[in-house]
């Protein structure tokens, strides 16, 4: 994704009251940081959330459910920030982190994973970059409470045959699985990205998966 | 598929050197058929072979290997026999049979099932008539010898998510996918139908799936 930077971006990003700054020192407490703590272990988190449209609809839709976006690059995450300004949304806060770091930062107190047009690195030698590579499963594993969901959306055909494969070699089951999302007639929160280039004709690749 | 009605179709398929007209009498015994019994369960059965290249040109590929080819109407298992006429093909027996029937005739001495470009049932309604429903794939637990493997091609996108559903509900595991077979430069045998269809660009899904 290509962005001119955003000037001061670290300053505003800091001060935003979305951000979470201290997430080493949440660690399976994140729950603390939402008025509706009823379900403690209820977060749903966005790795690679982008300019964040999915994430932040997402928690207008369900306000009972607690969100965490985490963007890599803070030239993109400033994006989403700017756009929560105007807004009052008091289940969702956001992060700067790099996925491969997650475990780090949760301790099993994760619903679902949801996992958007993610770079789809078509490289074999790339592959194991990729959000649903086996490295990554099993970083997802230690930031998990109970059941473990995740949920991918991409137009990229080599990284879904790549994910379907990953998962289910994994122990995951495929609950559900579409290779035209938008022919069907069920809700979806639709990302930036998305909205463009489904415009355009390209298909959307949908899986949602669970592993006891 | 149409196909014009060939002339006396049912005596020249019960003539034919390739048919196997006493399934029954063979259950447990189809290795019998075959001078290559060396693997006794390694027969690999396609069903729904229609007019029969692909099934053909496997078994000339892999002349070690014994298959069977499984077809419910007469008149387009017809025209796979007449293109055997001129053919000696030792590994090679076709079937008149509806799929819903086969551990009436197998009893655990199948070792891999190909299902290409089955007719997909689009309507909902009619899921369970897929080749790969619940319905079907508890068929196919009684015919398999130890490991089951099912090897799917599909231009329908349709089927081929409800396959992956279907498969990984019931316990398969995939081990390799594909939504764009041949961009991958993999061997592969064409069906009549992949031929004709994948030059009009439409892309042709790919799976394979075993389950212990």
């Amino acid at each position: 994704m290509r962005l001119r930077n955003v000037k001061n971006a670290n300053e505003i990003i800091k001060n935003s009251k979305y951000i979470i700054n201290n997430p080493q020192e949440l660690k399976g407490k994140f729950y603390t940081l939402f008025p509706k703590q009823q379900f403690k272990t209820e977060i749903r988190i966005e790795i690679g959330m982008g300019k964040g449209d999915f994430i932040i609809n997402m928690a207008k839709a369900y306000p009972d459910i607690n969100f965490i976006g985490i963007e890599k690059y803070e030239s993109v995450l400033v994006r989403a920030i700017q756009k929560l300004e105007a807004e009052k949304i008091d289940n969702l806060k956001l992060m700067c982190l790099d996925a491969i770091e997650l475990n780090e930062v949760f301790d099993h107190e994760i619903d679902t994973i949801y996992l958007n047009f993610s770079d789809p690195w078509p490289k074999k030698r790339h592959a194991k970059r990729r959000l649903t590579s086996f490295e990554f499963l099993s970083v997802y594993d230690d930031i998990f409470f109970g059941k473990k969901k995740i949920i991918q959306k991409t137009d990229n055909i080599i990284l879904f045959a790549s994910s379907l494969e990953t998962l289910s070699q994994y122990g995951y089951i495929l609950k559900k699985v579409s290779l035209d999302l938008h022919a069907e007639n069920t809700f979806n929160v639709k990302t930036e990205y998305e909205s463009k280039f489904s415009g355009l004709g390209f298909k959307i690749n949908y899986l949602e998966a669970e592993k006891e």
